[in-house]
């Protein structure tokens, strides 16, 4: 007979406290993300820590303040951006999110010197709430959009000039994503992408007059509450159709259509990537619909003509879509990530070099990486050097280094950060300036985050522009939890398990556990990003033990475990996911009987098939606006997958939660949802609850009325500590109970 | 120390079982309602409890099978009237429910002989969705109302007249109730009345043109579920206009409107109440949109000349306004009942007689009944006799008894049915035949229900029509709850509160107890009335007590009690709850450590009412579709107790469940609410939660998913089970655990 006491009181008499939820919405806790970005080879803007909109040289450390802290407060903005002449700045107010990253706002032009202010106002429009506004590439020259049309401004005095006519509201968007474009295919609302040197602009027209509209209750702020409707492409159903034009600024300005490979002329397809890479030049990636042939095209802004470079197909799907191959300043070659196969491993994600034989126009390839790691991203060539700079994994596939290599003779590859702070950061970011003379380094982990500022001729001169040294100061005084990595061995593959224990840890004892999902399939949980949340605060304060699991599915690891999943989702993750529990459950500091489950979007859907699978593990689980039907989720997402439904329906009902729901029967569930959430939406809840009333199964649920996908920073608090409740609830151990007599009373 | 087991092993080998969920949805535990009425003075049509349709003919005890219960099995029907003639019934088929009483069907006319079918549609319309069907009052004569307008066959072989062409959808309603007139003004979807002859058809036109529309989303049962939106006044919006017109049926049809009295003429009202008294004159109540001032009239259809009768007024607001005043057939007199002061008790409903001068139409008035009791119905007035048959309070607040008074000298009261099963029987209803000659009385409690025909000559000379035997045999087997009546002093008024406790309670043991409040304000829930629900689960099954009391603002006992909540609605009935806990604390046996509240509709906004007060008594509390703000509730029904929302703001303010909602803070609340509830809006819950999350207040929360203000029968054990879950795990007797050392495992 084990019983232990869940919050010895010995324990609270060190030093360190527990982390508590109160704790992570403290102001000492709180990342501060400067927002830096570089303006020129030599000189950042950035936000301090105390709001200051300042200039850095990195050459003389000389700072500029730009804009004070109270500008902010005296025009309610809660964004700025500089003028590229940095003169003036954008400042939007009444900031309202749309969908997740888009958002409409107001907006003013403020004078840096003089303090003057203009609003921004398309013309013969008063108070208006734009969907977008952001400076162009030069002196002050300023885009916007409103209602779905994009204007443009050479300078702040001059009048705005109207680039195009079309735009619809929820029918026709110039310049701006729709849903799909942006939640599922850009991964940002925009749509449109400046010549370098601002004379011409290229943009998308989406058109989705043909998209079922999906509609979004409202519930409170009004007597009559009205509800809002917007184009959702569901699995199978009619998608937008998509034109990419550009459109020349000086002179009389001329709009072009640049025209999709001939292959796709009549086919559905997605335009995934739209680069410049010279002053009349861009370059597009084409996907068709089903998202296994890609098309590589570099366009000719003057004529409109597009000459395939390189065209990718894929028995599964097509991954790396948004990746923007990096071009010399000649267009004579570029660098692109390609699918490189490692032996039995599969393909890995490697550099590729293509010449392009100026003649000819045929292209030579030469890989200039290989491996059984990835490369992430390819951040810069450096011209004069000919080196070539980019993130990769070779050194761990849950960090990411930052790496040179020549894109001549013997490769020569070399490490450049994996010296750099080395106890606290193995995960990184970087980011070039222009002419790649510097570059920010972001150190994203395991130690908390640090960003510096170095020289690509001597990266180990840096200068630390922000040390979060209020947070590191914080955390030392906090227990926090202690983590642990193992590799389990499943199908050939070495697969990661990640496992945070409390610090006062002991396998003498027995611990609860909780198995956290991935939100997105080719994610990745095993890393070694900074990670400080709610989980945390559970394996500190409840001694549960947190455990991640990055199964097949699962990103980062070459194109072989990503792909397992094609038309199998929700089946071999939920193996594998069980598969690590097994393995778990073997440890004898695991409590078997207080296992639970936790999953959001996606991974809400994978946690829920796991509760309904036939092996009865958890004693409850958790979900977060859970898909429970990929036929009721957006038409990119599900048929990369699982195909079209028409054709697919036994492998969508397979994939279905709905689907034979007797099996959700013994678990305690509770689902959280948002109203308005316009990624998953409210619906697919509303079928599990239907679905769970009419088979008789218990379950929680919590509702936040007119919220989004994610919850609002007002309601996170409540969202936190509600499932905190949940989980410190199920997972508590029960203290057997002595039976006693019945007593009379008094 | 107080420890009780609560299910004792020793109790359960009693032959008696505990009362289970189970058992309330098992065939045997269902009431039977036969659906009985009468088609003339000696023959009454009903649905046998094997659901055959049955002629019974009191006098001969003959029957007649009219319709086979596979009948309704091959139509797929489930409702169905019999013509006047008795040779077609009626069947309605895709019965789907809109709001409390009003649902869409299609219909099938059967001939009872032929076994012929026809279906009923409009002309040129097919597989036609029919807003209502029904017969008339003689021979074939049928009704139907599609597309908000109104169709009349003469017989069923003729073709179809439409007697309406103003009829709009969600616009403009003939003959048919929208959501306000149905729900709170006439109580019936049914706006339309027959002339005694079926010559002439009375019906109302709601114009609802300018009511604002309240949206009810949907979220299931397709890839893109469509909200749906209908007019729906909330406290002081615009509300329908009302025109109520006459049509004759036979000969050229005409129709002609009966003008509101000249007081009302110009300003708002509502019609509450129409009924024919003769072939050629209706009687019509007008009430004023405060309801404090009500008018009477009697309107010549062949001319449309009203002329007014009774014009009542209140300080407070006038209650009974779809009470039917009897008429004598040749018009001189008629009965209703009227406020008639007793002393310091204040009015009490009492039958009036009104004497119609016949040449100078002045009108006197005779009182026939008085004292500290109400006059709940009059039934019918004996032309032969001159007695006059009602329902009273006499021999009890909480019964119903039939009695017939004289109508001239001493009046000579008499109870009818106060000897009729004694023990099994005080609260009754009763059903009049056309000439008066016999009638049905229902017998509704305490006991299971019985229905018996009666001679109005020797009422002790009856049959049985139904006895309800298996479920009074069923609930012989179960140990159900015993209930007791305590009178409580307050504030001048001796008010009762009913407690049911446990078959096995002792008041040496301390039990746990559940407050239910009423649904709807002037109502009554102590009443001698059969009782079995999921509360009585609760009683038997968790040991608890469940107390049910009426305060000031119930009904019928008299309008002092009821109309005490004018102006503050939302605290005296706070008050008088409160009180009640407070007399129950007293008692030994009650545990003050366990206390529960439960409120549906305006009793879930009582409960939260009480939750919410200083006044901490309550350890947790279950509210399902909750009143939250009564802004954002009826026009009619807010309006009536708190006045204009304009004018009367701070009221209004005082009222709400949402101001100050940090006293809810300390109580564990279950709010239950179905999404499509179009009676108490989802909104109101919704604005209860974002107050409650907003002010870090837990609860928990059931939703069904586009069910309404009742869940569906499907949904119905889900919901039950939910409530006694909650109930069960609040109430259960905290047994403390002996702290015990940590021990190593294994």
């Amino acid at each position: 007979m084990s019983v232990i006491l869940l919050t010895p009181d010995e324990l609270t008499n060190s030093s360190e406290t527990r982390l508590s939820l109160e704790d992570l919405f403290r102001r000492d806790f709180v990342l501060h993300d400067p927002e830096a970005r570089w303006i020129n080879d030599t000189d950042v803007v950035y936000k301090s820590e105390n709001g200051h909109v300042i200039k850095l040289n990195i050459e003389t450390n000389a700072t500029t303040l730009l804009l004070e802290n109270t500008t902010f407060v005296t025009f309610k903005a809660s964004k700025h951006s500089v003028s590229p002449d940095l003169k003036y700045v954008l400042l939007a107010y009444d900031v309202k999110q749309i969908f997740h990253y888009s958002y409409t706002a107001s907006y003013v032009i403020y004078n840096i010197h003089t303090r003057e202010v203009w609003e921004l106002n398309p013309p013969e429009v008063e108070d208006s709430i734009l969907q977008y506004a952001a400076w162009g590439v030069q002196g002050q020259q300023l885009i916007y959009i409103f209602e779905n049309n994009i204007y443009y401004q050479p300078d702040i005095k001059s009048s705005s000039l109207r680039l195009t006519s079309s735009g619809k509201e929820g029918i026709i968007f110039n310049g701006i994503a729709d849903w799909l474009y942006e939640e599922e295919l850009l991964h940002s609302h925009i749509a449109h992408w400046w010549s370098p040197d601002g004379e011409r602009l290229a943009f998308l027209m989406i058109n989705d007059s043909l998209v079922p509209n999906m509609v979004i209750p409202r519930f409170t702020g009004a007597l009559y509450p009205k509800g809002k409707q917007y184009p959702y492409p569901k699995a199978g159903q009619m998608n937008p159709t998509i034109k990419l034009y550009v459109v020349n600024l000086y002179g009389p300005t001329h709009t072009l259509e640049l025209m999709p490979p001939d292959s796709f002329k009549s086919r559905e397809y997605y335009i995934t990537m739209v680069k410049w890479v010279s002053n009349t030049k861009t370059v597009v990636r084409w996907l068709n619909r089903p998202q296994n042939i890609s098309i590589l095209t570099v366009c000719q802004t003057t004529t409109g003509a597009c000459s395939r470079k390189y065209e990718m197909t894929s028995d599964t799907w097509l991954s790396k879509q948004n990746e923007e191959p990096v071009f010399s300043r000649d267009g004579s070659k570029f660098f692109m990530t390609v699918p490189v196969k490692q032996g039995g491993r599969g393909e890995f994600h490697h550099i590729a070099m293509f010449l392009v034989q100026s003649k000819s126009e045929q292209i030579t390839v030469r890989h200039l990486t290989s491996g059984n790691w990835e490369v992430i991203k390819i951040l810069a060539y450096d011209e004069t050097t000919q080196k070539i700079y980019f993130l990769s994994t070779e050194s761990s596939p849950r960090g990411r280094q930052l790496y040179s290599a020549s894109t001549e003779g013997l490769l020569n590859r070399q490490c450049i950060s994996c010296n750099f702070m080395k106890e606290q950061c193995t995960y990184f970011d970087a980011n070039f300036s222009p002419m790649n003379q510097h570059f920010l380094l972001l150190c994203k982990g395991p130690g908390v985050p640090v960003i510096s500022l170095h020289s690509t001729e001597n990266p180990a001169k840096y200068f630390i522009l922000e040390s979060n040294s209020m947070l590191k100061e914080t955390i030392l005084k906090k227990k926090i939890v202690k983590s642990e990595i193992k590799m389990l061995h499943i199908d050939d593959y070495e697969l990661p398990l990640q496992l945070s224990f409390p610090k006062d840890f002991t396998d003498r004892n027995q611990y609860a556990l909780l198995l956290i999902m991935d939100e997105e399939p080719g994610g990745q949980l095993v890393t070694d990003k900074f990670h400080i949340d709610w989980d945390s605060v559970l394996v500190d304060t409840d001694n549960v033990i947190t455990a991640r699991f990055d199964g097949r599915g699962s990103g980062f690891q070459g194109l072989k475990i990503l792909q397992e999943i094609h038309r199998r989702l929700g089946s071999v993750e939920v193996k594998d996911q069980i598969a690590a529990v097994k393995f778990l459950l073997k440890q004898p500091y695991i409590d078997s009987k207080r296992l639970s489950i936790f999953g959001k979007g996606y991974g809400g859907y994978i946690a829920s098939m796991i509760l309904k699978s036939d092996e009865k593990l958890f004693k409850c689980g958790s979900v977060i606006a859970p898909i429970t039907d990929l036929k009721l989720y957006a038409s990119a997402f599900s048929e990369r997958y699982l195909g079209m439904p028409s054709r697919e329906e036994s492998t969508y009902q397979a994939s279905s939660v709905l689907h034979n729901i007797h099996g959700l029967k013994e678990e305690n569930i509770l689902i959280i949802h948002g109203t308005a959430d316009t990624k998953v939406h409210f619906q697919h809840s509303a079928e599990l609850i239907k679905h769970l009333i009419k088979a008789g199964v218990n379950y929680t649920m919590q509702v936040y009325p007119d919220e989004g996908h994610n919850v609002s920073e007002k309601s996170k608090y409540h969202l936190y500590s509600t499932i905190l409740r949940f989980f410190s609830d199920c997972l508590k151990e029960e203290i057997p109970v002595l039976p006693q007599e019945p007593e009379e009373d008094e």
